[in-house]
């Protein structure tokens, strides 16, 4: 069966998410919807591209991702359809797909598709949902846009180098309070060349990296590369944003020597 | 393949609603089953009927709908299955169907069967879903239920006209502060017959309707119809029901001209 | 369709969750995924075998439920697959099992099964889901595992006779606030034989047992044992929990005549 899944700020409270479901049955019964998040922060596409590109390496070949998370277009924010290693996303080009991929996509559109309802705020359910059900089908991006070169970037999102050091910053912070930073470990390789570093955010300052959770004895910090590999700041089996006053968006330096 | 869905006020934590699931899996092997919401307040049936009145217009012909909050049922409460538009609806006639539908049902029955649990408590699971179930699968409701000529009506959550002034409730608010009346858009066609209305609500006045909540500068308070048809107040990008201190049952009033 | 069911302390925020569905779509396309829950506090196995084990009856033969709580194997506490009454459980021998059955499973085996990925973290997507997969395709346990003669016990969880008393504790609470203790109805037989029996905690005592919730006045104490068999301290349409500041762990007692 085809699969489609969400990524929205919509919540669980509301009847917004089932309404995009009930749209997506009535078009393609046969269809296996998965929630990846319905619990973004509202217009959060920074956390919800985070989630996403730790999510959809897992699903296979042919499945597709709505990203219903600041859906509105505009001029510059057109709703588009990217097709990337076999798998299609949709969703409005506000920055999102310039964090969620890293390789150029294989096919952009820009959709041309229409709807017929005659509310104008809900595109996750009135033209995504439509576009979704024509690509589960086997249907081609060809057939509901035209093609676009590229896809908007959000350069103010990503870690920046001064003199020795490589400033990021904390785009994630997940249910254990784990605290997840845009410096991966492709990009450490890239500007260290292989040099040690220190990790200093706030006051605190890290001189060794972890492997797990439990390579520090219970409370302590840490500092380790994630599944997703990025450098998450951790404590074993404690809280550490809480603990540690860390927020989304603070600084993150890593000191090379 | 069939769809159910399910609006209760069970909750996630808990196992009811996955035991619910797994009786209809074990009835109906190849069924979709569609979470509304679990996270209605218990015994809220105003809420409950505000979300899937929202939601199943988006379902295809054919889907039953599980109301599983206030479910116990009573001489004056019985279990109840009815058709309307093509789709289902199982419940305890607590006065929710009357909030749900703007259209006289084409069919009403009294459930009359039985099952086959000791446990007397959970009628979403041991009775709701053999009903559903048996709906799924393309069977009647004469089959289970006896003819009943109405549902029981809840007219103490309708809006009242007193003089000019047309007065109405706060029923809904939702995960973004939204506040949502009972005052619908052809409630006020009706009553207003196209006069011009201020809307005031505690110590605040609003004298023009909006249309979307970017009509108005950030921050500002404004009154829309939303895309349910029902009178909304709300703040551009703003939590209005933190922000104006305002609670479900809270009285709006239109003040025609 | 073969059914896998998850139950985890992995969260609804995160990307984890739907990281296993999307592995398992990907190995078996027509299955249908339920979850049981997600918000199992982290490492508590007593909370999800009560959960658990009160949601597997409704499923039918030939399910598949994944325990990803507590998940990660030790020399101590392996990865192990059990059946039972037809139904599998595949989780860490952490201890959950000798909570989640009243008979002796009808086959343990240790999982020998590998896995490809590079993390060694994610045993719920890695192992598991791999596991579940090959018992819903109908493959049998023999080839994924060796026998096992039996799962670690938890003793520690269970209550314990003090002369004439019957000595239990709180295991669950569930969104209602009823406070859910391991004394079960059929302890209760077998220890009391028949005697009338007080039920003391803190410094309330509670002399008589109810059958429902609506046996007392609205905002009284009662007990009962809930329709999963176990003893509940509850409040007539209060919350029990809250009101009597009892939390997870503290003791009940009975005291036989």
């Amino acid at each position: 069966m085809p699969i489609i899944t969400l990524t929205t700020d919509l919540g669980l409270k509301d009847y917004y998410v089932s309404a995009v479901k009930g749209s997506i049955l009535g078009q393609l019964p046969n269809v296996t919807i998965v929630d990846i998040s319905h619990q973004i922060p509202s217009f959060n596409i920074q956390e919800a591209a985070y989630v996403l590109k730790n999510s959809y390496p897992s699903f296979p070949e042919g499945t597709v991702h709505i990203i219903g998370v600041n859906a509105e277009s505009s001029a510059q924010t057109p709703h588009i359809g990217i097709l990337v290693s076999g798998q299609y996303f949709i969703g409005a080009d506000n920055g999102i797909f310039s964090l969620l991929f890293d390789k150029v996509p294989d096919k952009i559109v820009e959709l041309t598709i229409s709807h017929d309802s005659q509310n104008p705020t809900f595109p996750t359910r009135d033209i995504f949902a439509k576009a979704a059900c024509h690509l589960a089908r086997g249907g081609t991006l060809d057939l509901i846009g035209t093609p676009k070169p590229g896809v908007n970037e959000r350069i103010m999102f990503r870690p920046v180098t001064v003199g020795d050091n490589l400033r990021g910053s904390i785009i994630y912070i997940d249910s254990y309070n784990n605290v997840v930073t845009n410096i991966t470990q492709s990009l450490v390789k890239e500007v260290g060349k292989g040099r040690d570093f220190n990790i200093r955010f706030g006051s605190h300052e890290i001189e060794k990296l972890s492997k797990t959770y439990n390579d520090v004895v219970e409370g302590e910090i840490l500092a380790m590369f994630n599944a997703a590999g990025h450098l998450e700041i951790a404590m074993n089996r404690g809280k550490a944003s809480q603990l540690l006053n860390l927020h989304m968006g603070d600084t993150i330096t890593l000191l090379f020597q």
